[in-house]
């Protein structure tokens, strides 16, 4: 028997999430990386010396899916030429009020052009969604609540850093409960500002001026950080007519590294849908994982 | 504009799991009973009275989709003709070994006649299976243990029931965590049997002899049952070369009521699927919810 042809998959952008990413490509078995494709190729990092690095994904040769590992922001500029060319795409994309846009959008090149977008691919968005659908469905009354962390907020700590006299920050995401958050913030001042002031500044952005936050001064950020993440989720209500029906979901991760794999996961099932694009809801659970159905209904089921 | 059409469903047997389906369909807006099919039509129940009660399905008029209520055995045997009818049929068939199996079997019947089958949809097979499969997809390496319970087992129940002296019996499953399961039996003596024999057929019988096994006599095994069950899922691994992932998943819920619905999601979803016969996780989760996909992404993305 012939061995299965593999998935060629280019990873673009290599930040955190494409370093992860890049690792779950290439210890997936059914997947062969084609390449790294980076706006410059300055500074190469030493565990890309094995792989193709290019500027265009052209250079690649065929490629089967591109795993879009830049900032969120730039998704769809990114992927729209990508499916034009007929390239599959998947993203982590994480702008909520604008998923059902990017889907319709990326939905009609897609469609036009006989290639598939799953978005909104990481695990929140993504197997999180997945999750609370679940919960929504088999329990479709009542409440459902999602608590973050701890773990760093990429959002948030961005946010700290445009405001004036921050040299960096570090905003947590500590979970109370009942959806309710709380934000530990530390941060490293520029020379000859007041702490006070910045501390005023960041307590009264849109970010945090309706969470309970906490704002600490220290020397370096950079010794604080840990890509450790969590969520919690919880589900209770009523199915058909009985109450008290209680659905739990709980992760303790790394958040890159989940991430990375959830996209590796999509890039996966972009092979097995037809012409358009997705969120992960609406992918089966099955097109998630590699070779035959038959051995994971046996496995599972 | 016109209200969306309703799906006309039946229920096809009317034990507990019938009874909370009939619930679940009751309770869901775009659903329409379209009446109860019964072997018999004797003790009528009073609930029942507000529903068409038939013997034969096709005194119902145009079905739909019919829920599968019977006796687990029977599934195959009930599925057949209606899906040759051109009638859709949902399942909670539990018989592990032989799912892929029924799945291939009815999926032939289901395809030749424009019909869609989803077989093995309770919480376990079923959801349990969705949430297990997105387990292992993002997290592809390491270990998951299911602990079922506390709850009472069905199937070990009626293996109770089958030895000789025993007039009524409960196996409540307490889980030990790793998979690892305690059988709490509870036993009503038939008149002139010797406990210490019957409890040690008990313990020796197939069922029971791998497992941790305590048997109580008592004089009413009815004022003992409880339908509330749950699991515990934990999944601990590597996501891409990332170690010490960790997921979780538990329920608390009354068993029949999730189990219908359960079936009633599936239902719906199988008014979405191309003809064939597929396992739950072969259907997007997205598709057990009613209305227009952009709503629940919207709300769950």
């Amino acid at each position: 028997m012939n061995e299965p042809k593999k998935i060629r998959a280019a990873v673009v952008g290599y930040g955190n999430v494409g370093r992860y990413t890049l690792q779950a490509l290439s210890a997936a078995e059914d997947f062969e990386v084609a390449g790294v494709v980076r706006r410059k190729l300055t500074n190469k990092n030493p565990e890309l010396n094995n792989f193709p690095v290019v500027t265009d994904i052209r250079e690649l040769g065929h490629v089967d899916v591109a795993v879009l590992c830049t900032p969120t922001r730039l998704v769809e500029e990114y992927a729209r030429p990508l499916l034009e060319s007929g390239i599959n795409t998947v993203d982590s994309f994480d702008i909520h009020k604008d998923i059902v846009g990017l889907r319709s959008r990326l939905g009609a090149v897609a469609g036009a052009n006989n290639a598939v977008s799953i978005i909104s691919s990481g695990w929140d968005p993504g197997s999180d969604s997945v999750v609370r659908m679940l919960m929504e469905a088999i329990v479709p009354k009542g409440l459902t609540y999602t608590d973050f962390g701890p773990g760093m907020s990429m959002g948030h700590t961005v946010a700290v850093k445009a405001i004036e006299g921050v040299r960096g920050a570090l905003s947590m995401t500590i979970p109370l409960g009942t959806g309710i958050h709380r934000r530990m913030v530390y941060v490293e001042l520029e020379n000859g500002y007041d702490a006070g002031q910045v501390i005023k500044n960041i307590k009264e952005d849109d970010y945090f001026r309706n969470d309970e936050t906490h704002v600490t001064i220290v020397d370096d950020v950079n010794r604080l950080i840990d890509m450790g993440h969590g969520v919690h989720m919880i589900r209770k209500g009523v199915s058909g007519i009985t109450h008290n029906q209680i659905l739990e979901f709980n992760m303790t991760i790394n958040n890159p590294a989940l991430t990375g794999q959830v996209l590796v996961c999509v890039a996966r099932a972009s092979m097995r849908q037809q012409p358009g694009a997705y969120t992960m809801p609406e992918i089966p659970v099955i097109d998630l994982l590699p070779g035959e159905r038959e051995q994971w209904i046996h496995k599972f089921c």
